[in-house]
């Protein structure tokens, strides 16, 4: 299987909105992705990027890509997190997810990261076993937190008067 | 108690490093701090900083910490990471820690951001009490997924020909 990885552009965008779509209806969260191509150009484009990503192209068209951005470790200090590595179903299990993944290790270590971080679906077997067989620890006893845009505004509502 | 919160300064970071080294502690790795105060300065403080710190203080001296940064999502847009926030032992209950995250949700809204998210110890009940009981939601289903300096050099000297 021949393909390539660059750097993507923002007319790479729309493709890219795609595969994130695909990935979303796996990890079954098919009405999760609220972005658009545009935001996607808005803020991976601007003066002060807030991601970077790469495709794999395979016979001119889009198969694969990776986003991440800086993070920063208080144990460790500058670190990198893969937010998103896609293969689109027909194009798997034949070398993009590593060639993409080998990719973004080096263009992180260019930038002398202490850590490369991501998330993983526990029951994501595949996944799992692919990161661990490429050097990743895979850890079972940190639990994300999240407020959303809803929880923030009622915090906000609650404790306006306190702060 | 009275306390203030505030921008944290150049000259804070050897009272930000110490509360760093007392959360290692209490997250049972006292040894994995390898940051240093001139790293945090480093870090934190020149013209593209890497993350952003308020400190609390009581009585003239730093009893808490908050450190966060900029991440984004592909399904929801710009969000903010809460590294850390940590009071120091003997200020804890007395709502200094409500207070720095409520301030840090606040500084997190000014900048029209989709989510805040975090990360939680699985047995850190008291933690995980605060952060649901101000409307956070805990998820029991990503694990964190890290390769350390060590295995990025690892991967890179066994994959660099098939790059």
């Amino acid at each position: 299987m021949n393909f390539t990885i660059r750097v993507a552009t923002k007319n790479d965008m729309g493709d890219v909105l795609s595969l994130i779509k695909e990935l979303a209806v796996f990890e079954k969260e098919p009405d999760a992705v609220e972005i658009s191509t545009q935001d996607l150009i808005n803020h991976g484009f601007e003066s002060d990027p807030m991601f970077l990503c790469h495709v794999a192209i395979c016979k001119d068209k889009i198969v694969g890509m990776s986003l991440g951005y800086r993070r920063y470790s208080t144990w460790k200090g500058p670190t990198m997190h893969l937010e998103d590595l896609i293969v689109t179903k027909d194009y798997r299990s034949k070398g993009i997810g590593k060639a993409l993944l080998s990719n973004f290790i080096k263009v992180s270590s260019s930038h002398a990261v202490k850590r490369i971080e991501w998330a993983v679906l526990n029951w994501n077997k595949d996944a799992i076993k692919f990161y661990e067989s490429n050097g990743a620890k895979v850890f079972d006893d940190w639990f994300v937190t999240q407020m959303d845009e809803r929880a923030i505004e009622i915090f906000l509502k609650k404790n306006n008067e306190n702060i």
